[in-house]
């Protein structure tokens, strides 16, 4: 019944840094300064999470999902695959 | 173009504390023990997950979707309602 979790650490920030970047393209938000202050985080720690760096915690990227206009869900919708 | 963030911290982390239990006891788990162990975390660390007293990393929270056989998108998709 329970699976066993295949633990994908750094592969998942990578993925997660991957998708803000191109949400926030996408929305032609080109700096990433524009998406912390609407985020209200700092600019270094957003270029950090795009390039995989950090481990973010729920409640951070929400407010990322917000600044972007996606839901928690439609930003994993695409790990699906 | 960019929307401010509602944030909503610690009524986040109980919905996802929520969420957790909801789909353990759906899937017969009875003990927060045996989603620990599976997830390869402390009983304790799940315990206080599913009360909404901690802040979860995506990639925390991963392990836990996997040991409870859900992607992190359909984890979230009853946050869209």
């Amino acid at each position: 019944m329970v699976k066993y979790p295949n633990p994908s650490g750094p592969d998942l920030a990578r993925r997660i840094g991957e998708r803000i970047r191109e949400l926030r393209l996408e929305r032609g938000i080109t700096s990433q300064e524009t998406l912390a202050d609407a985020a209200l985080l700092h600019r270094t720690f957003i270029g950090r999470v795009e390039r995989g760096e950090t481990n973010v915690t729920v409640a951070t990227l929400e407010r990322i999902c917000a600044a972007l206009g996606v839901s928690l869900s439609e930003f994993f919708r695409s790990f699906d695959r």
